[in-house]
Parts: structure tokens; C-alpha cells; sequence
């Protein structure tokens, strides 16, 4: 496509979704229900037109070299689309979150203000290669009753493109209208560029993949942005813990899956306990295939306990999101050297305390300014399902709007409504 | 100063800005109030000393031929510094928001999640002229738990540098840490732009001033902004109003205070109802000096009723904010229409129906995309203390993070607490 035909075409979706939106705000819940069905259906029956897209995506893949991972990650099957199929329901089920009243509050001049939660209006979902987020996110949006505009990576685009087609024929289905979601059919990133600047149709971007399309939308958005760079978490083992359950949170947070982003990649543990408790859980981490980056504090102290294989951390180990069996540990003195540590070097995501000193967790869970802060527990819960959402779109490290994860109540806002009785302002 | 200066001033001032924070975020109430009723004595007892520094803008504003507008919104008196003294200890009155939980979960696992309100961070407030922002914008985010960054206009800056010293001196008073709210000495363009891109250090940029400033600031941020860029209110009077409340209210909007963003410019009249209202309100406005911008179809039934002045509209006029005695009418057909006019030409501030039909005012109140939509009441009650917030930093027409009147919850965010016994995810 040309320059012109791009910018042409995304300020029409911009448009489109727009009035979209307006309808989509007071649509009834049934509506939107009867619509989300429609589309778990028809996922469940255009398995074989799907897997055919797909298809052309993984050869294009697998000519441009891509890596194992990444076409794993790409790839749909019966049971992948299955599962699609079924999330979608269950967003059906959930409650809809638009219209509750928040507030309520009656003023002494006799005015009665509510404050109700409302949909955004227009998102706009920036996303790489995994096909399913076009579903999720669009059900999402749809749920809480925002028009999306989704553009996807450019691995996925005849998947995506079929899916979308999909999304078309539910709205339909719901007598929702057709542009309440919308894939934008071409990956130039010119068009990306173009709708980060549509401020005046579009009210909230969410990229979701890598630091570098994160930070690439941030740069260029004149829209705001809810994201999360990094998950660099942190436990801290305090002197007061109870060191059996440590080992057991330690390995949880670590092992439990560690290419995601509430694994832990830090471990400070308190110097009081660290020559009690650092060779049995650097020992127990490299039984489950860990590599150890310590401090040299803490790698004298696995040195001393024998045949432990580490690496010396470097600076850098501090700050990065490993997403893989690597774990960086050093020792610190105080509860409060480790909250300034991990308010300095940490993400902002997910950091937890293990003790069981109780003023010295209230310390903890008080000054460490992340989104979500754990007291003797595995910092992998958080996540929008095990947080009780039904849902997630995804987890914020911003401070504004939304923190931690974002479930249906995250995709709205609130308005206020005033009613009076010819009330005037004196 | 020179521009490396600059740079290496801002990143600093940022960095102490967000170590500031810290400390800020976990001080208790009582250190918060007592700084700021030391800044209200502080103010009290240094009238002759800010008056001497306000006669120096004052002169070189004089000097560069400022309007006596302008002159006048910079000048301080005896009076004005004591309601700015007064402003802060009604501050230090109200509720700390921090600390508060907001929602509380226990999960079938045994976890306990705690949604806690907590301060935002570091904020940025850019303003221009007016010195009082300086203090009113100190106190809320001081007592909000945040660190604020204060950079005012070129036209008040010696006004701006003697309140920020006597900040200073309120925080010494009151054992917090001296960077918790820093004025920005410099009034460089490029010290603002610097400003904007530490989103590593600052959470929140909120700018208070004319369209072109905002503008910049959100053209040139990596930080989240919270603004709003205009307020184009609208008044819509139903078929089925009262037409005595209507005119009423009308007039409040319109004329109680012009030149406020609450204000209406705009007035929507049922054509039903047109040939009974219009000829009456257009009388009524021209008595209170309102000059009247009229659509065809509210031309030709004023122009009938004789000797009433008026101006066609232009296009322009729907989407302009006068801040004047100036008003742009139109009929429409319904309360759909109205609907669809105020979504596409508003501003998303504030917006009101007069109806005695509850049925419409529902379909108005749920179908206007505003942050305050009115039933029966005139729009000029958009304002934190009208709200019972108690205190206002702004008003938002954002959709993200705060929409409408901001108080001290709307300069908080929220963190999670996860509390549980050794537990890990299966």
C-alpha cells in the first residue's frame, strides 16, 4: 500500500471505530453476549479454514527463518483453537462491568452525583506474533464494551486475518456493528505510526511483546499507553523466615514456569541466614537446571559448601529479565536495604517478602513500590485468573489508570451523572 | 544557563524527586500535616518579602507588555496570600487518602488480596502564570503522598522561587525530605522538554493552561499526561422541559462566570420547544450582555421575534471555547440528535440535558461520552470542592486514569498486597 492509502485507511478505522464505540457503550449485555457465543461457535467450526491460514503463516515462517519458539508460539491446532473457543465463553459469562454504580453522593445543595463505571471507548492492541490475543483481546474489548482496533505481527497476518473475518460475521451475528473491531490488514509499520497519533478517535493503547515495540510505542504515541516493560521480580528471604518455606517459594517462583514474566529473577537473602540457607537452595535451584549468578558475598558462601556450580553476577544481572532457568542472588543486610534494592533495580511488578516477622513484612509490603507485593507467597500469582478476574488483557507496571492485572474493570473508566432540580450554581 | 547545565539540573532533580517519593509515600499523616500548616505560617508571616518579589514580575510583565489580564492573575495582595495560606490548611484538613484499602479478595488457595490506595509517585505539574498553582499544587501533592516537580511561567518567576523557598522551609519544619516538591529554576523550554522524557524518575505529568501548552506537553512526553484541553460545554433543553428551570439554568451556565471551562458555549433547543424558548432565552442572554451566534433554523424564529441582536454561527463556532459572554444556539430534532451533536462537537467536560422526561434524560445521561453529564442542573458544579472532594488539582477529559474533577484519590494510584501461608502456585 501507499504512504497516502495507509494513512487514508487507518484515520477511517480510527473514524469508524469510534462511532462504533458510541453504540457499543449502551449496547445491553445480552447483546454482547449473544455476540461472543456466535464467535466461540464459529472458531469451533472453521477449524479447517483456520489451520489453512495458519499454514500459509508457518511456511512464511519457516522460509524467513524463524525460530522453533516462535513457530510454536504461531502455530493453531484443533485443540489450541478449542481452547480459544472456550476462553471466549467464559468472558461471555462473566458479569458485565459497565453501568455499575461506583459512588454515590448526595451534595447539601440537593444535587445527586454518581459515579459509574463506563467503557473506555476505542483500544488499540499492539501485539506480536501469538494469534489467540486477536481473540482474547477482541472479546475482551467487546465484553466491556470498547470498539478495539487490533494490529497484529506480521507472522500472523493470514491467521489474524482469518480470525478477524470471524470476529465480522459474530458482530453480525449480535447486530453489534461491524467495526467494533477492527484488524488493520497490513503490517506496515507506517499504519502503526499513523494510528498512535489518532488521539482524537482513540482513547488508550496497549501494546503487548517485547521492550523494543513497547518502548517504540511509547515513543510515538500521542495516545496513553498501559504496558508493561519487564517483569524483573524479586523475592527477598528475610532473617526471620521460616527457611523450609522460602525453599519451597524460591524453586515455585523460579521453576514453576520461568519464561514468563511474574517468575522471579532475583533473590536477595537477608546475611543473617544466608550461610544457614544459600548452599541448600543453590543446590536444590541447580538440581532443577538453574544457573546461579551470585554476588560475592553469596558465591563465598556457595563456594565454601563445595561442588556448586555458579557464574560471578555482573552489573547488569541486577536489571535483566532473564524469561529463562537463571536466577541472580545477592545477600543484604536489612528488610530495608532489600526494599530500596528492589525499588532501585526491580520492574515494579511483582516482589515478595518471606517472613515471619510480622512488623518487618508491614515494613516490606509498605515501601516496596510495585504493583504487587507478596508476603509468604510465590510471586507467580500474579495474573488476572488467579487474582479472581475471570480475565486478564494483561498487567501493568504504569501507575496510572490501571496496576497489576488488568482484568474487565480495568478496561473501563467512570463518568460522572448529576441530577438536579433546576439546580444552580449561587 | 547552558544546555548540558540544563540537562544534568533536570535529570537530577528528578532522580531526588522520585528517592523523595519514597519516603513520602510511607509518611504518616501527621508529618504531612504539620509541614503544611508551617507553609500556611510561613505565607501569613512573609507577605512583604512575596510582595517584593511579586513587584518584580509585576514590572518586567509591565515591561513586556502583558495585558492587564494577564497582569492581574500575576499579582498577589495581602488578601490573596492569605486565602493561599487559608487553601493549605484546608488541605491539611482533609482525609489522608493514603492507606486506604479499596477492595479486599480471599482466594480458594488461601491467599488475601489487598487492593491498597497508595501515592502516585512523582509528579509534574506544568502551569502558567497564575503563583498560586505553585502553592495549591505543593500542598495536594504533598498531602497526597506525592513528589511534585513545579515548573510556572517565565511571567511569575521570582513570585514562584520566594513561595517554593518557603515550601522548603515547610518541609524542614516538618522532618520530610527537602526534594519532595522542587520548582524548576529555569524557565527554558528546553528544561520542559528534558522534564518530559524522565519517565524513569516521574509518574504523572499533569499541565494547566491554554490548548497550545498542553499540546506541547503531550507531543513531547513519555510520561503519562493528565489534561484537559478545553471545556466546550453544551446545555441541551429537551421537548419536554420545564421551560422557566431551562431559562434558569441557562443563565447560570452561561453567565454566572464566563470564563471558566464549566461555563457553557453552546445551547442545543428541541425544535418543538424552539419557537416557545428561543425569542425568551435570547432576550434574557442579550440582557446579561451574551453576544448570540445562531444556526439558521434559530435565526429565523429570533429574527421573528423582533429586535433581538445576533451573529450567524459559523462552523467554527461549535467546537470553539469562547471563555466569554458568548453563546452558539442550534435546534435539533431530539434527544438523539442532541446526543450525537454534543459527542461529535463537545469536548468530553461537561454536558446537561433539561428535561421533565425521565426516559430522555436516561438515553442522555448513558449516551453522552462525557466526564460530567447533568440532569436538570447547571454545569458550572464540574469542580472538586462542588463534588465534596474537598480540593481540586485539575479536571481531566481524559478517559484514562481520572475523568472529571481530580481531588487527592484521583493523585493516588493502587498497589496489591498478596498475603498467604507458603503458598505456591500448582
Amino acid at each position: 500500500m501507499q504512504t497516502t492509502e495507509i494513512e487514508a485507511l487507518v484515520d477511517e478505522m480510527a473514524r469508524n471505530a469510534r462511532y462504533a464505540s458510541l453504540a457499543l457503550a449502551t449496547a445491553p449485555r445480552e447483546e454482547k453476549d449473544r455476540t461472543l457465543r456466535a464467535l466461540a461457535d464459529l472458531l469451533e467450526n472453521s477449524v479447517s479454514p483456520l489451520m489453512e491460514a495458519n499454514g500459509k503463516d508457518l511456511e512464511a515462517g519457516r522460509a524467513a527463518g524463524l525460530s522453533d519458539a516462535l513457530l510454536d508460539r504461531l502455530a493453531l491446532s484443533g485443540e489450541r483453537i478449542g481452547a480459544m473457543a472456550q476462553g471466549v465463553r467464559q468472558i461471555a459469562d462473566l458479569d458485565d462491568p459497565v453501568g455499575e454504580v461506583l459512588e454515590t453522593r448526595e451534595r447539601p445543595n440537593g444535587l445527586l452525583i454518581r459515579k459509574i463505571r463506563v467503557p473506555i471507548g476505542v483500544v488499540g492492541i499492539i501485539y506480536e506474533s501469538r494469534p489467540n490475543v486477536t481473540v482474547d483481546c477482541a472479546a475482551l474489548c467487546l465484553k466491556s464494551g470498547n470498539a478495539s482496533i487490533l494490529r497484529g505481527g506480521k507472522e500472523a497476518i493470514y491467521t489474524n486475518t482469518a480470525l478477524a473475518a470471524l470476529v465480522t460475521r459474530a458482530l453480525e451475528e449480535g447486530s453489534l456493528p461491524g467495526h467494533a473491531v477492527q484488524l488493520i490488514p497490513t503490517t506496515d509499520r507506517h499504519a502503526l505510526q499513523c494510528l498512535l497519533k489518532k488521539d482524537a478517535w482513540i482513547q488508550c493503547i496497549i501494546p503487548r511483546g517485547g521492550e523494543s515495540l513497547i518502548r517504540f510505542v511509547v515513543e510515538n504515541s500521542l495516545i496513553p499507553v498501559i504496558k508493561h516493560y519487564k517483569g524483573v521480580c524479586t523475592l527477598y528471604i528475610d532473617r526471620a523466615a521460616d527457611l523450609e518455606m522460602a525453599k519451597k517459594l524460591v524453586i515455585n517462583a523460579k521453576c514453576q514456569r520461568p519464561g514468563v514474566c511474574n517468575a522471579i529473577e532475583n533473590l536477595l537473602v537477608n546475611e543473617a541466614i544466608a550461610a544457614a540457607f544459600l548452599p541448600d537452595i543453590a543446590r536444590a535451584l541447580v538440581a532443577e537446571g538453574v544457573e546461579l549468578r551470585l554476588d560475592e558475598s553469596a558465591a563465598s558462601i556457595v563456594a565454601a559448601a563445595g561442588d556448586i556450580p555458579y557464574i560471578p553476577a555482573t552489573p547488569d544481572d541486577w536489571t535483566e529479565e532473564y524469561l529463562a532457568p537463571i536466577l541472580a542472588i545477592k545477600t543484604t543486610p536489612s528488610t530495608e536495604s532489600a526494599i530500596e534494592d528492589i525499588n532501585t533495580f526491580g520492574s515494579g511488578h511483582s516482589d515478595g517478602i518471606v517472613t515471619a516477622d510480622e512488623a518487618a513484612a508491614r515494613r516490606f509490603l509498605a515501601g516496596v513500590d510495585s504493583a504487587t507485593v507478596y508476603w509468604n507467597a510465590s510471586t507467580r500469582f500474579t495474573d488476572g485468573f488467579e487474582f479472581g478476574m475471570g480475565a486478564e488483557i494483561g498487567i501493568s507496571t504504569d501507575k496510572l489508570h490501571a496496576r497489576g492485572p488488568m482484568g474487565l474493570n480495568e478496561l473501563c473508566t467512570y463518568k460522572y451523572t448529576v441530577t438536579g432540580r433546576g439546580t444552580i450554581k449561587e
